[in-house]
């Protein structure tokens, strides 16, 4: 026997197609991630769950992964990058609302009052948000934050926000989708709001974007229908909502997730609570030079209570300034 | 140039394992439609919206078709599956409820007191929904569904209800799903009683069933959280309630929406509404003697309205009675 047929021109490219998957699967996962424990975690984890045989194999179809958006997927600071839309479109809509002119919280953002804005605290907040994400078609809306991303740059960085985004997080949401994962997103931030980029930015199509909602009417229009978006909250997708919205829209319970802050406790809880191997993971912002360093303390993306469970159950905690070698996809210098 | 390498055994599974797909698609789809015109719209629609390089193209990604369930994939008379399970689950709770012997609506479910039932109307009903599917576990509910479901028989057929699903209908799903259609159930019917057997008998898996919601909580139970099933309606996933679900959980508007009653109408009319080619279909109850023949005065699955609009805009709508050589996966005789 010495059979080369195999190595014949004609018949070289049936070996490339089927080897193909092997040979992108060979190249080294997480490169923006420091070897450390939080990389080991993670690569041991989804061998474990994804190798055939194995005692802790999951099959593809239950291999959800969720993850936090604001402060884990992309920066939160100095406040959720949603409420810096929203503030710049009072500023843009303000000629159609001259009675904002008068009426707070809408006075005090038309004349940079941050103290009156501050005091006017949920509330206020939450007016400002019907104000520029409801009375309007779902259509019409993500045209608005789309033609704000083309134009808005963040205060600090002087980067689009869509670039404000974690290369390390990037690099694991391909890693778990190279690995027959499919990836979601469940964030406090409005699902209308993360879609109109999260396709493009993250790779995450909108089904599988969760978020909070608000409530919808269906409008017929003579042939013509609009989903018109209503004033009322529907859900507040932050804390105990992450886990209700998971049940409700998944309808299975994650095997792997990650947050950053206290409004992902009852997510990773859930997800620990399931059956067979689990990974629950927290981004722990302590890079003040590259990015920001906060946690108990902080007023947007509190993490504390967390953390403390983390530590007591051994979930994997993220410490960017030592574990990410990079943080976003336009630093330049790399530990 | 001679070469039969291609022939020789070492190779030829090579060749069956390239080919294996093609070999599949060339069996003739929907076996259990007549030649007719649904038939002809639905293949004529598939072919257009899947041949690379046709003006009517649709990438995968965006190949969403929505499917009613009561009435369009499995029957609703003498009325809705779920009611009857509810009605049945009043039965079994009995016992742990001692108060239900003198208390209307569940007084006359107990004594089969029809009239009495029927006159405690919707609000009646929802009482009845309200006890048997809430104050519960996503998955103590999920339980008794299947174990209902396990012993079960249609007062009619005496048949499992779910073997009473329209062979047609299974043909349909998985012609669109060879064709990388995703297909999605978007259904009056409560989300998590449909989940409990949607993957099972539809192949339409947990993510991918859309339905009537109730109100969850999140319950920590010191470290064996649960999300608890609340008595207040939280979304009616029937007529203009359609649409609102599928912008919100999908974020993407259907190319294909087949349904059967009023409470369709509104799916089809914002499936249609979108860009490039679109296909609507109603399913309509003609036959007497193989299932029910039913339409504009009944009160369960009433179809009036979206008949007139199904004529009007040139929706397809298919005769039961003519056009479906088998309804039940069961029957026996073939037309």
């Amino acid at each position: 026997m010495n059979d080369t047929s195999w190595a014949r021109p004609s018949l070289r490219w049936f070996w490339l197609i089927l080897l193909w998957p092997l040979l992108l699967q060979a190249a080294e996962p997480l490169p923006s991630w420091q070897e450390g424990s939080s990389k080991k975690a993670i690569v041991e984890f989804v061998q474990a769950v994804t190798t055939d045989g194995s005692k802790d194999f999951v099959a593809p179809a239950d291999r959800i992964a969720v993850f936090d958006n604001d402060g884990t997927l992309w920066s939160e600071q100095p406040m959720y990058f949603q409420l810096l839309f929203a503030l710049e479109e009072v500023k843009r809509l303000a000629p159609q609302h001259p009675e904002w002119k008068d009426r707070q919280p809408f006075k005090a953002v038309l004349e940079n009052d941050q103290k009156t804005l501050s005091d006017s605290g949920m509330e206020g907040l939450m007016n400002i948000v019907g104000a520029t994400h409801t009375q309007i078609s779902t259509e019409a809306f993500l045209a608005n934050v789309r033609a704000w991303l083309a134009k808005a740059v963040h205060p600090k960085t002087h980067k689009p926000y869509t670039e404000m985004i974690y290369q390390p997080m990037l690099e694991l949401l391909d890693y778990l989708r190279s690995n027959d994962f499919r990836t979601y997103i469940v964030s406090g931030g409005e699902v209308e709001f993360m879609r109109a980029w999260a396709e493009e930015v993250y790779g995450v199509p909108p089904e599988q974007v969760i978020g909070t909602t608000f409530d919808a009417e269906y409008q017929y229009n003579d042939g013509k229908p609009v989903i018109m978006r209503m004033p009322k909250l529907a859900h507040n997708d932050d804390g105990p909502g992450k886990p209700v919205s998971i049940a409700a829209i998944i309808g299975r319970r994650p095997i792997f997730a990650f947050g950053n802050s206290d409004g992902d406790q009852q997510m990773l809880q859930w997800t620990a609570a399931g059956e067979g191997k689990r990974f629950m993971g927290l981004v722990h912002h302590t890079d003040a030079q590259r990015e920001w360093a906060y946690d108990r303390t902080s007023k947007i993306g509190k993490l504390d209570k967390a953390l403390d469970e983390a530590k007591a159950q051994n979930w994997t905690v993220v410490d960017m300034a030592k574990e990410w070698r990079r943080i976003y996809p336009f630093d330049t210098t790399v530990k």
